[in-house]
């Protein structure tokens, strides 16, 4: 059965889109740790990170570099901070962060609600700031 | 000043070495969430992840790939999880460790304390299943 974040990325379910290209999407997470919280998916569906392949596991980095650029212009923080877990959705996905402490990274903490007109404009904010 | 990250890969400070290439080092972190807890270090004293050249950043996650897979035969765990954090240290680290649930990757948790021989020890015991 396909993955959620296959049917994003077949436009079967709506995100929040920031960017994509050939081998990976960018879009906002529904259940945000903090405002600016983004995942980097790539297209073709692996469960853990790394058993992607070279190419793929290469390319993740400087792409999530575009986004993570945009995040730190969009939002006050210190940086934007990386996560990969990975426990609950089996296709792999980078969690993009803004952070100016440890806590805004602690995915035992209760996760924001956002109200979808809000989720709209963080992701407009974001891709404004794409240098792409 | 150079980092406590280029003392060790200059050898002033002494760590348990995993690995490492032209490009990076991996050792135990010595303050580990979990056993197994490895450092991804490049060689090169860049602060921010996203400020690495991009051969530096392409070949982060490869690299980490085989750290990763070793880690993963070392150590009763679903998968290795992948954070970057970075506000303590300014030197880019990547931090991997072996977990099965959420709180394996909770940074505001109290670390191990681990004797010097069990840090040899799995740091032997990974270095022993690494595919290199």
């Amino acid at each position: 059965m396909a993955s959620i974040f296959t049917k994003i990325i077949s436009g079967e379910i709506p995100c929040h889109k920031i960017h994509e290209d050939d081998l990976f999407i960018a879009f906002l997470d529904i259940m945000p740790v903090t405002k600016g919280h983004v995942l980097v998916v790539p297209k073709k569906e692996v469960d853990n990170i790394f058993d992607n392949d070279d190419t793929t596991l290469a390319a993740m980095l400087p792409f999530s570099k575009k986004i993570a650029k945009a995040i730190e212009k969009s939002f006050e923080c210190n940086r934007v901070g990386i996560s990969v877990i990975g426990l609950e959705v089996p296709h792999t996905h980078i969690h993009l962060m803004p952070i100016s402490n440890l806590s805004d990274m602690d995915f035992t903490k209760g996760k924001l609600k956002l109200e979808a007109t809000e989720m709209s404009e963080i992701a407009e904010k974001i891709k404004a700031n794409l240098a792409i």
